[in-house]
């Protein structure tokens, strides 16, 4: 599968690394916004042995159309900002080639032009992309339907700078109806990511935690994405719905 | 609903407790093979306030049809031996009076009465009733079916005098195809019961806890499980059938 | 070594059962507000088989003074209130009898009381007298001053009921120079109690993690201080005092 | 404090890393065996913004007696092999540089130099050079000190291509005197480095648990066993030496 990215910050490398290590995948190229890397191949930037193309290109040298011509793509992962997929959405979605977006934030508007986008095209959306994240708040719901009655408790982890709460702890006391004074914020040096859902029945208790230990684990959900969209019908799709089919089987 | 109790050793006493002291529920009687408490009140044994008649009958002084006649119920539930079965299987069935097994071992030969029973009522068995071993059996199957090829090991804590490894981390192991080399075993003093699932990815790693601070936990098991029998069809039923509605809601 | 128990609560038969099955000591009686038990056996009414005395008795029917006539102890074990040293400590002085001081909360003038005591008596007081807890705040301590510059936070879990912050957390906090707000508590059935101290270091971290299964666990800790006092001078002596020398060694 | 570093695989970099960034240090150079980065300088080839000379030699091109000309050090880091100490120790000794040497495995000859070496010379030697651990093992000693009678369990987790058992966990059951069936190995893909130490008591436990994310963690062992080896007498030191006075302060 042929796949191009968009955004090159610390996440994108870390999910261009992972592609570029996966014999499924065959990484085409990177759209960054800064010229500074341009025309520089990804393997030897960041040091891994690799035949595959992966050259990064900026939008100031080049258009998402010609780029898609010299290289034409199957999948496009966008790790870039909000507004990144103004750039390329239309076009993609004309030449039926799938989106697989891992913003964090998107506005009203944004989640609109995804649903349109995703009438003629497969289009993936997913605020947080690591597979144990999306697990566990899986997990975490189906337990919840069971025993609506459980006290639940999250404890997040994180190393001392990070700001504010964890947004991913946040989407999980949302999606568990949660108030949000049951999350409680760790920080301590020598932590990378960790969250804990802990469920307390009469008598006994059952945890749920997940731990990172680097971004790469973004780009092994990416790719776990993108295998999953394999014969999908045109259509938004969540996390959710990539795991759902497991269940029935 | 009115429940008849069979075997009350260690765990029948906890289940005992927990039945008397949910309102949904009430215990009719408790039968056992010995006689030393033949007619004493179980509310008065345990130190329960509780107006539920609860009386302790032997074997030796009351056959089950008898029993039956004078105190009828709704659910007999067995924490016996497992050839408990046979005392109470036949004129249970016939009754239509719904049975709740929690025997740990059972041979093939009661399986098959079990089988036989079920034809004409609801019959259920699960050799470790809690909610939570049971939650995390499931969870786990699930997150295996996601990623076949993840790292999984088993951490089992208990305390000091427990002999072998435990039945159920040897129950969950065989429900993961996994080697029994995957389990490890750690006896010391200050630990009731402990079962920890590691499932390792690249980058990430996911972690399912169960931990009980009682037997009470196994009567809370019992209760979901009885409400959860509700409206059933006969036939034969485990805990994954019980969890397996809950998701397609 | 002969001891006499002040105060019968919860804790108070925890601690008498963990006395009474513990050879080196033998509990002379327990000594109570209340006449409900009066001259009732503590093994009797615990369940557990015994040759000690242990006889209940109310300080409605029986003076201190008259009871160390009758049955002469050498160790006061006080798990009452903060206004029971009052009762008892001037004779136990008097008498050079030790007293081990369980009560979670003195005031000013019960600690200087106690050090009015030390004068001509072993005294000891410690408001959480389990070992484990103890340990951890000794080596919590000795952490923090290797590396003083450490990121350290503290989770607390408990029972769904538990009010306000658990003591001990508190304790702790304050012992380490912490904030208040350093302290995060989890309330969710099934935990019996839990404290995790998290030390955040570059590129590691280290937990210290403390747990009770019952309240037993303060009649170890008892039985601990009461065999370590062995031989020490009149004086008033805490946990951290009782754990010094054994790092000397 | 001017430093010199022997020994430049993966650890030696991420301790040569965290030098660089600590302004009490200046890496002065890197001396090695393989010639291919001679005269690289070790801020640019890890990509690191910094001042200091830091220019990394080998021992092809250039002698240690040569180098300490050029450019003389307060401290030798050895991060090489264990026989790197026969190629650097004397001339040190003799101009009285201090040795740190983090090797994991000495034979009873290196030891024996070691000792000699130290006759004239401050060294120090520790086969895991982390805070963190060092911490551990003192601290669980000193509880194994107070509770002989404890039970310990030892849970040693690592990425699923780690071989053998963890030699920091054979240290720590070797000092607390436990048979190796105590250590639990866990390999899980994931996982950096995890040991865990269990200490069960009657009615509750005491966990220590100390987590690595990243090789920078020996690091910041080196710089704290040099700070606390400034105005020490010639001696062969240990981790424990450098810990105990902390204690008595």
């Amino acid at each position: 599968m042929k796949v191009g990215l968009i955004g090159f910050g610390k996440t994108g490398k870390a999910v261009a690394s992972v592609i570029m290590q996966n014999k499924e995948f065959c990484l085409e190229w990177v759209l960054r916004q800064k010229i500074a890397l341009d025309k520089r191949n990804v393997s030897e930037f960041l040091g891994i042995s690799s035949n595959e193309p992966g050259l990064i290109y900026s939008l100031e040298t080049i258009s998402i159309e010609e780029l898609l011509e010299i290289h034409p793509v199957d999948i496009i992962i966008d790790f870039s900002s909000n507004t990144g997929i103004y750039s390329y959405g239309k076009i993609a979605s004309a030449k039926n080639i799938k989106i697989i977006s891992a913003i964090s934030h998107y506005q009203t508007e944004e989640i609109n032009f995804l649903k349109e986008l995703s009438e003629t095209n497969v289009v993936f959306w997913s605020p947080n992309i690591t597979l144990g994240v999306n697990y566990l708040l899986f997990a975490a719901k189906f337990l919840k339907k069971i025993a609506p009655w459980v006290d639940i408790e999250i404890i997040e982890e994180h190393f001392k700078g990070k700001d504010g709460v964890s947004g991913t702890a946040i989407k999980i006391a949302e999606a568990l109806d949660l108030n949000k004074s049951s999350i409680n914020s760790v920080r301590a040096g020598g932590i990378v990511g960790k969250h804990e859902l802990i469920f307390g029945f009469p008598y006994q208790t059952v945890r749920l935690i997940h731990e990172s230990i680097s971004r790469e684990a973004f780009g092994n959900g990416v790719m776990f994405v993108a295998q999953n969209l394999t014969g999908k019908r045109n259509g938004l799709y969540n996390f959710e719905d990539i795991l759902l089919p497991y269940f029935n089987n």
